[in-house]
């Protein structure tokens, strides 16, 4: 029996994390890096029966005109990362994945995610037009290279939010959304009615809504497909959620908890819109009160500083009261580039998802949890715990 | 029938961390300050048959003459912690249990705690008579008191450490030295020697050796007894225990984590001693390749600055490798005040042992691992682990 | 001859910086407290005829109901700041000087700023009244306390900016908006007015207009009398014009400066409006260019954080190259008590506007410009120059 | 008339910042980089007779078997420095520079130096012997380069100190010295003898002892030439001499002044051994008390962290006190490539030199005190005041 095939289609396919993904499964194959910064290479999950890394194959949707080569050299000329032999040796499979490329959908993305697109993008005029146009991108992909599975991923721009009192709660609203012409759902929730409805599993990296609403995850259930969500945790979310538990376990109290985040990438760029901002500051804010059982004084920025290339440098002040009433102080100064953080969980995440798939678990994968900001399917935030709940459902259903 | 009364016998009664306890406990009996800083008081651990704070009588072994009001007066004006109306109210009780001190012990203390010392302090020739003299004043204490339990605290500065070699590995060969004129063990096991004879409890807050020799922990076991240390976790080596981890689930390589630690209290004068020094920093840097699996480049500094008062700032700089092999940093800044860290933990200490004493728990008891840096009785050593096995712990024997 | 009697009347007389600035002369009068953080007793000032403690008395203007004793209590309790002692001691003062307070003026001071103020407070239907009442004020003070010389203080909150196009650039100009119902002048400008043509220096410690426009420093010209200002040096833009001349001289080139401010204190909330912060931020942000010969990205943003009380914490990260064009990085972490790093900085301009006045200078002291952010009558930003040019002026005319 | 030619003589002609200084040195004549972090280039100091780049010829001494080439691509794989296409097109000029290098001299170099020597590098029996090696090396290499001057420059790894009281105070005591079996002066005082004797002017890039003695300084004004040095300030130090002007001018009290340095390349080795490290040490800490008056608590502490390759992080913690004897703090952090910072220093200081040679100046030159920690000729520490004193100079004698 030969080695299945299998697809990864990723929405924002030529961003940077896209484009570092890229880079690093060419290496991964060529065994010419070691597999630091990837969760699903550690002994804890050797028992499972994961994707080899040339199993895959790339393709995706992209908004923007420009190459995956330019965006690589790109990034390695701003950014001082990826070493130049590896980025050489990653030209032929980058230029290949480049041919899958199909262009995204502009629907609701919002103004300034729209700025950023290619004149030659279709618009369409109804939602289910422009779910379609997906689904024919996704069967050609999964026919033309012979695919056994496709897994979708979305990195694209975090779009603004939606209002939450207008996201559908069941399919049958959501079905209905689509038809009307005024369909307020954003692209990455066609997106993701577009994968699932083939019953292909559909990841959101991102803020942006996806298969967030309980309608599109009732969609999900009813194919008998899963999905995980939502906002890849990779930085200062990855640090709270790893602190804060200790300030509850210690029983000091946070007074408030400043974060002031930079960085100099198009993901910063289109989050100085204040639009699109609100999401993910939203994503980065809410689970300190989650894990504090109270909420401090919070306050997250997000500052586009183009010097910084692909480095975010965050930092965090923390102000407690311990014993006898007195206030302490914890700062973190967090240096990372987002692109080289963010790519080894975009394959964790499949690899995982396909696991799932194949176990036949459907609906949110709340045992995904560690990897994001605002999970689906479970209520969990500290990174301890879920880090467990990971461990434990590798080992499968007692 | 009448509520029990306790003792708990504190070793370097006069310390900061031991005024500061009593401040503490004296604002607690009065209700005028909220249980922050207190893991025992947390909601779960309500279903435990904790000790209440008017329940506690304190005494305790010192060898500076000073004052317990003139410390805290000091802690006070030196380091502006405690406030005025808090320190105030708290003199009767601190002058109450001023007379429950009484001279200490200066077998092996070494030259720098020694330098400290009151002259009138009596030397023994002989290690046991040591043990004798610490017994008779425990007793003493429990009788003169009518106390119903009696625990010991280690809080004493940083001795020097004794070559493992020469560590008692059995009851037997411990009891013998202390019948040699060069009995090698050093004041911090004379007094858990002391204590854990009487059937009393030992907790060893410091990374002095205390009960830490299988010999000692042998004695405990023979009289049913139980003992809990080594060395609070308080401030640096606590973030490392949670921070290490998530290192290590995500597969990122440490390379190198530096600790700078300065500090302007007494604890940091003794510290300045190299050979006292040692103790510390093996106690604060081994975890690392615990948790992590290997070691990293690693270094610890400690340094007294004296404007700094009881203020500890400690300053991390981590230096580890993601994906691709692209190096990235974390920093961090802790600005605590030592004592203030510390004290609730001795209450908690204190009130967790009598709960293992109560139920018959004998030996290192290693579910209290997370309040240490190198905790007796388990190898764990991440704090999200430490403080679910203490949780599990409080729940019972299944 | 006796000793001449000085009034400092200050605008905004029950404020942070107004009550440390009190209790700190208080306990300067009783010699109780060493001169640290007051540039005037520098040996290098030994030789100017100084005013001393005692020769000053306090008035003021203030639009909210508190008092002086309640407030430096406040600042004590929330941020731990001036010892008991010196507070106890200073009550007499601050009561006395409670009696020589005036209800303010809210022309054109914001939404934000009015919203504070006792409902008492009256208002003006012409701006030319208000200046009116300021100046019987001015003259009640002086007259009843028989002061040979007063100099008013702007110390209030700060305002929103006036669009430069509209500031009077003569005097006639601005004393014809005086008349107009409808006078965009702020209430700082109408204190300038007031104290100006009375012959009174005035001093402006604020971001707000003040005697800024060339219409009022036509005045003071006229007047024969000094003012000086705008907005006090204090914390980061100290440390900017600080740290930037370093960067010319090394001919590194800053890419971006990135600064972000948290503090809990009134400002704090005053400056949470937008309007009132942009006051700020263009004062704290401008410098850049002027020292550096081009503008690097940069970005100021300023935070009210409750539990922080009357502590700033700026965290700035200066991106620059070096040679080769690499990139490098400075961080800087400034911990400052807000009102006690401002204090001592009133009484120095005090006293050496004192001296201009006697010296005869007219119009803005550029000489002072070490003490402001946005100084007056130079167009020096440097630190190290603005402290040379301060000493040469000592030396008086050559 | 021809271009003269000038060459220039390094010591540690391999080392770190000898290959940084030849990359940049043929970028520069290729002109494919800017002038950014050169001093000399700025527009001040474009009146100056400067040498321009393509009139330098490079040779040297070095006691390791490497090459430059080896060393450059070391440099660009572990600290990600150096453009790769910067590097390969500088591949021809490092080649012939490493042809004009010659075997070092180990004399009194310390046994953590010697270990890292090539076993063929000749030891001397008399220190005279040695510098008549090295004469014989300078001559010939200016004679087979044509060269019109020639100026040594000390970048070789840090000795450690000579105890002040065998320094020679003239020089009949040096000459006296250089005969004695047993002489006490390190290598960089025979270089610097070497060079000055032939008329050829020195720098002392390092803290080692080079010309610092009077006895060597009498030996360069009987020569009628010049020299400079000692320790160049790249990093902590030269932010310690920008900021500790401020606290003066601010009559802010340095209580404490904490340094941290961490850095992974061969100089970070060498000082590892702590009698190496003390020269430095020494170096870095000295100006607080001859910049503030009074010696605040100060300490310095460097350590090799391997995986920071050339990148060096200082972590600085400055507290002070302000009005009412207010504890605040300043915290740095500093994140430089040392040998990019360094490099075109050096290219500056050989600039400044000739033009001080032209000029007929002898012995230390003290207007070259800014580049320096311990600068030699002047008393100046504060870099605002050095700064002007090189402005100044360098407009020439009035």
């Amino acid at each position: 029996m030969s080695v299945p095939r299998i697809g990864i289609w990723i929405i924002g396919a030529r961003g940077g994390v896209s484009v570092t993904t890229l880079v690093g499964l060419s290496a991964l194959r060529r065994g010419v890096i070691p597999e630091t910064g990837l969760v699903s290479s550690l002994a804890d999950f050797a028992h499972l029966p994961l994707a080899e890394w040339d199993q895959f194959v790339v393709g995706g949707h992209e908004i923007r005109s420009t190459s995956l080569l330019a965006e690589a050299e790109r990034l390695h000329r701003e950014s001082r990362v990826i070493e130049a032999s590896v980025l050489g040796a990653s030209r032929t499979f980058l230029s290949q994945t480049d041919a899958n490329i199909r262009p995204g959908v502009l629907w609701n993305v919002g103004s300034t995610i729209r700025q950023l697109a290619d004149g030659a993008i279709p618009d369409e005029s109804l939602a289910r037009s422009a779910v379609d146009r997906i689904q024919r991108d996704l069967k050609e992909f999964q026919q033309r290279e012979g695919l056994d599975k496709v897994v979708v991923v979305n990195l694209a721009s975090t779009e603004a939010l939606l209002d939450p009192t207008l996201w559908p709660e069941t399919w049958s609203q959501a079905e209905q959304m689509l038809e009307e012409p005024n369909c307020s759902l954003p692209a990455s929730s066609l997106y993701a009615i577009g994968a699932l409805e083939l019953g292909m599993p559909y990841i959101n990296f991102t803020p942006s809504l996806g298969a967030t609403p309980l309608g599109i995850d009732e969609l999900a259930k009813k194919k008998n497909i899963c999905h995980a969500g939502r906002d890849a945790k990779t930085g200062e979310t990855l640090l709270k959620s790893v602190l804060a538990p200790m300030f509850a376990a210690r029983n000091l109290e946070v007074m408030s908890w400043v974060g002031h985040n930079i960085f100099g990438n198009l993901d910063g760029k289109v989050l100085s819109d204040p639009e699109n901002k609100a999401s993910k500051v939203k994503s980065k804010d809410q689970l300190l009160e989650r894990i504090l059982g109270y909420p401090p004084q919070s306050l997250v920025s997000i500052e586009h500083i183009g010097s910084l290339g692909d480095w975010k440098t965050a930092w965090d002040h923390v102000h407690f009261r311990g014993f006898l009433q007195t206030p302490m102080t914890l700062q973190l100064t967090w240096q990372g580039c987002d692109s080289l953080l963010a790519a080894p969980l975009v394959l964790d995440l499949v690899r995982f998802v396909l696991v799932a798939q194949e176990r036949g678990e459907t609906g949110a994968l709340g045992a995904l949890g560690s990897f994001f900001k605002s999970p689906l399917g479970t209520d969990q935030h500290g990174f301890a715990d879920q880090t467990r709940v990971l461990l434990k459902w590798s080992r499968g259903p007692e």
